[in-house]
């Protein structure tokens, strides 16, 4: 039997939802998960690692990518690209890996388009209040600024039943737990164990 | 807020295919889990508690809740009633219990229409040679038995990819853990987290 096809998960939450910390206590929890590098043309930032935090491309290497068909999503922010390489996960997930995309909800659309066994999994924050408090807890930053994250938030948020699962971060270790079982259950759809039934025909 | 509503969980699979044990290790890892005693009218076997094993009824009390839309499904099998009594069901799940219905194809079909919210889950055989190994088993039945209940057990399996879910039962903490997963997992869905979401409306 070939090696079972590891779950491309899609993973995406507001800013201030703890997305990475979940993320980091379930890669605690489990040793199948990967998490994808993504691809950008901005410039590495101090303490930024090559092929770890990001990968860096030049504006012309990523246009030929794209041209060459090589991305799953790519978007374009403040004239910087970003993008999710086809290639690699999809060798990650014939190894069995299951290969976290951390995306954001426009990306995640467009992944739900051109990987329709992609699973969807929203990180919600443990509640409105402590939303608010984590994303104008920064006194530094200007009214304006604090209000446009304040309402990019509720505007993600607000496209969360586009997901297939919902996980509230109200306790990280729970949350990881959530998150895992997501992944465990969604192996056991009839879809994913065509073999299985098979060996009864 | 009030307590979150249970899950119905419908749990099928083949004579064979360990059902009982995987529910039994998953009843110890969980604590929320109650599975439902079916109604019957056929007399008590030895060694069997009334309101543990079954409850019994006359066929005159059984009919009677019929009429009254009493059942979430019922059947007759061999002149015996065999049903799914609805209020009890619904008490549990209000009380936040996972409420498990172990019933065979038939019935959990009926079941997937009148309650489309229920998670059907199916019961796998490690394989089918070891299904077979365990219908033959009893040496003392005749072949014309062995011959229909491993022809029964190949139609309900021909049956599973109108599950939910399936569970292959090839070892039995893992098949309970998948069990658990599949209803974490269903917990995280956008329409069991409606009230999540209000919230930042």
């Amino acid at each position: 039997m070939n090696k079972r096809r590891g779950l491309l998960v899609v993973f995406s939450g507001p800013s201030g939802s703890g997305k990475g910390t979940v993320l980091k206590e379930a890669m605690k929890m489990s040793d199948n998960l990967t998490v994808s590098v993504s691809v950008t043309t901005r410039a590495p930032r101090v303490g930024e690692t090559d092929g770890v935090d990001y990968i860096f491309y030049s504006k012309e290497q990523f246009e030929s990518l794209i041209q060459k068909d090589g991305f799953l999503e790519w978007a374009c922010f403040c004239d910087n690209y970003y993008g999710t390489p086809k290639e690699r996960i999809e060798a990650l997930l014939s190894e069995g890996k299951d290969v976290i995309l951390e995306i954001e909800v426009q990306g995640a659309m467009k992944i739900k388009e051109t990987c329709p066994e992609a699973v969807l999994i929203f990180n919600m924050p443990p509640s409105s209040e402590e939303l608010k408090k984590r994303l104008t807890g920064r006194k530094t930053d200007a009214d304006d600024v604090i209000k446009k994250r304040l309402d990019t938030a509720v505007w993600e948020i607000s496209q969360a039943e586009k997901y297939d699962y919902i996980i509230v971060n109200d306790r990280i270790e729970r949350a990881a737990k959530s998150f895992l079982s997501v992944i465990e259950g969604e192996k056991c759809r009839p879809l994913r164990n065509r073999a299985v039934l098979e060996e009864y025909k």
